[in-house]
């Protein structure tokens, strides 16, 4: 029985504008989703708990497959699923075993369905539980190579790098088309809130393809977030982590003005801003779901439990460790 | 005795941008400041009620001035004295009469100092109703010279011509440089939304000026909201309120990027937008202040009314009158 674990991720900059070629850079969190794989004789089993939902169980034989019988939207159960599968789909193909079954359990402190990349770092850890579960060791690399196709079936062929890359290898990531490397960064006190909901992603990246379609400044507001991201790398390098809070700030009204934010996102960025953070910024797809705040302070946190609607908020430092073994 | 009134105004597009050479589209609105003056044998006498605060009356000779005996800020009552001043100055040189005096009342809808255009009505109307109690009758294009050195005198040589030349002449107007002139426009349902607050125009602008300084992005970004007007010019012109409204929203993102929004501005914006208008934004300089909406129904109204943190809304369609001449 190994259990391994992997980081979610926030946006620091460039979400939405790295569709256009643009780079950007996710940061790991301290977040973790964890994964225990034991191998069994026959028949896949499925546990997760704490995935921000209560909870299910399901067991099947690869043939058909039992309807969880849990209160949670079949959507979200189905998906979470679908990343399971998929993992050990390629965790057989890693270890050369096409008939290894495993007992998964899935325990997470990220947010399901919140933009944090819980999907990504569930993917990452299974690859890692279940092929050191089978005396197997692969190397970061081919783990996020992996966890990318998981995501990449699940998504239909949509899923972007950044984030299985990000919660392999941990710390900050600047990715550019498929190019993800790992980038020098200071300690960042990131504060999340989050708003309970999530936007609709395909909709919302579908909505930036029109504007810049549509419009020629939409697309030189896609370039202007390429400088600020290329600007964030260089206060990165620099350890000016004031200068990355005026970057993120920046960062948002750009993306405001491609129509990606909501009522919610702003009222928590401006309860971030308001609380003497050095930066706030929606992460993510948008239209709901996350805002990541910079504050070592202890005033984002209280300003943001305060704030109507936002359902949750807490602290999760940037986490230079990516996907690890937790127990074998 | 003569009274005239003048409209206050609402930035459609382009404010901020408008100082670094872009242009701009500021749109009168059907809010108004009546100033009537009667001409007097020596000395002046100054009245002023409903400009959003008490109101005040002041007598003096043009040696000294007694302190109005009233309870609201001496800035904003040095400030509206000043502006009279100066438009009695202006009265006395286009009438050729440097002896002239007269009482002065001024009753404004235009809430004071709420970015709105209350000064550049007042020195208009002011500049009419004196002229023409005077006997003498000066061009437009005259009152909405002698409008912005009133302006220009008192805010110590920092005025625009936007607000005074729009004021004078009524409807839409075409801002760019010291050129300034009249556009087509369709009617235009505005709803504004106003915070009770104001920001501080000086710093706001010099935070735009000091990012465009460090940032070449946020140099883009004010070409982008150039762009924006250019964009909505052809809006005007084709009657696409609904293309209108979206350019607004772009225009608020671009101004919430270089710094100039808030979290109230920002929650009537949201307040607008969720109430089903096509498109909201921040007007004039921002930090506080008034937002603008689009909408021909009445939900963004009711949705404004309901909005903590905003303290009066109100419907202000696009007023085609500029100054006028109500009664002598």
């Amino acid at each position: 029985m190994v259990t391994a674990s992997a980081p979610g991720k926030v946006y620091l900059f460039g979400e939405h504008a790295v569709v256009y070629g643009e780079p950007a850079v996710p940061c790991a969190i301290g977040l973790r989703a964890s994964v225990t794989a034991e191998e069994r004789s026959a028949g896949m089993r499925i546990q997760a708990s704490d995935l921000s939902l209560d909870g299910f169980t399901v067991e099947y034989d690869g043939e058909g497959r039992d309807h969880p019988d849990i209160d949670v939207p079949d959507t979200l159960v189905q998906a979470a699923m679908g990343y399971v599968d998929e993992a050990v789909t390629q965790v057989r193909e890693a270890a050369d075993a096409p008939e290894a079954s495993f007992e998964i359990t899935i325990e997470s402190e990220i947010p399901l369905g919140a933009g944090l990349g819980s999907s990504a770092a569930v993917a990452a850890a299974a690859i890692e539980a279940g092929t050191r579960e089978l005396g197997v060791e692969i190397t970061p690399t081919e783990i996020a190579e992996r966890a990318y196709r998981v995501e990449n079936t699940v998504q239909d062929g949509q899923a972007s790098r950044a984030d299985t890359f990000c919660s392999t290898m941990g710390g900050a990531v600047r990715v550019e088309g498929d190019d993800c490397h790992s980038i020098e960064s200071p300690d960042l006190p990131f504060v999340i809130g989050y708003d309970g909901g999530a936007g609709d992603t395909g909709a919302l990246v579908a909505g930036v393809r029109e504007r810049r379609k549509e419009y020629e400044f939409a697309a030189d507001t896609i370039e202007a977030i390429g400088d600020v991201v290329r600007r964030g790398e260089q206060a990165l390098t620099a350890n000016d982590t004031e200068e990355i809070g005026n970057l993120m700030d920046f960062n948002h009204g750009l993306l405001s003005a491609l129509g990606v934010s909501s009522r919610t996102l702003d009222s928590m960025v401006w309860a971030a801003r308001n609380a003497g953070c050095l930066g706030a910024k929606l992460t993510g797809a948008g239209g709901g779901g996350c805002i990541v705040a910079l504050d070592p302070t202890p005033e984002t946190l209280t300003a943001l439990e305060y704030t109507h609607g936002c359902e949750e908020a807490f602290r999760a430092e940037l986490d230079t460790d990516g996907v690890r073994v937790e127990s074998e």
